[in-house]
């Protein structure tokens, strides 16, 4: 049961930016913003970037929500997904993208656990000063929205079918603070 | 040594916001909006809660940026903020205050390590389901600022002289995008 009076017919953080639309307003920009560029970091990269940590951080409604996204974006491979998402060393991404997401998983532990090599790899493998800088903000962010979605206790739905719905509309339409303003429950919205 | 190509004249997160100004913009508009809002909890009472959290993080540069603010806005007690940074039970604050900093230190933690118990204490003692929402809001947004400076390794000034001045500039004038693009270095803008 969330530790606030949030309307429980909303899902994770979606209830939480009900509850407090406008801290919702710059956090929506800010996951537009990492989430939905696509350079030399492609959106799917992104998305698997931010799974990986809402992995780590123990988050069920978040590394699911954006393992959903990712698999958009993916022509529905889960199993790719899977992978990345529980971290297996041998999931079919590019090594440029492995060295990103060891970077993220330092990040999740503190920033002071990235080291001079983990970047140093990275480059060597094409990542940009702006995948790495990308890469640290994103796994940063999300260890934001992860403490915030279960530090309140914010209601995770189990229905796995509820994910891919909700999922898709993000793929088709971004994140922005209009979507967590929605009142109406996942299964609803997703007609 | 930052890990990417960063101002080298600016400490912190200012080198990073300066290097991406579109992501600094949502960022330094949180800041405000959780750290300038003075309601049932007061704007040092905020900066305390960031304080401990960068702390716990081991962020040099946030716990000593956000302790000189509070300083700002505690006539100079500086001791008290040592104790509420350092997480000393005895520090002479509220009852209140001490039971939401139980909270975002479990932030700190991990969203699950917030208990029900902790929630009601607060509740007990005063505390509305707004400053509980913010508490845990304030301790997720410095994990990531905390990450976001220590992951890319930046800049880190070990003259405490500059700490002071930039507070009373952000005491005086809020957080906002523009602090973070200008280019001067802390001891100059302080003139």
């Amino acid at each position: 049961m969330p530790h606030i009076n949030v309307d429980k017919d909303l899902p994770g953080i979606r209830s939480l930016m009900a509850f407090s639309p406008q801290t919702a307003a710059p956090m929506g920009e800010l996951a537009n913003l990492l989430l939905r560029t696509s350079d030399t970091l492609s959106m799917a990269d992104r998305e698997l970037i931010a799974t990986h940590v809402s992995y780590l951080n123990d988050c069920f409604y978040c590394q699911h929500s954006h393992g959903a996204i990712a698999v958009c974006y993916l022509d529905g491979d889960t199993s790719l997904v899977d992978q990345v998402r529980t971290g297996d060393p041998n999931a079919p991404v590019s090594d440029k993208l492995k060295a990103l997401l060891a970077i993220a998983a330092s990040v999740q532990k503190g920033g002071k656990f990235v080291t001079t090599q983990q970047v140093e790899t990275a480059k060597q493998l094409g990542a940009t000063d702006n995948d790495i800088h990308d890469t640290v903000l994103i796994a940063a962010a999300f260890c934001m929205f992860n403490k915030y979605v279960d530090g309140l206790a914010s209601n995770t739905p189990t229905d796995m079918s509820s994910y891919p719905l909700r999922a898709k509309q993000i793929a088709d339409n971004g994140y922005g603070n209009h979507i967590f303003k929605n009142k109406q429950p996942v299964a609803e919205t997703a007609q």
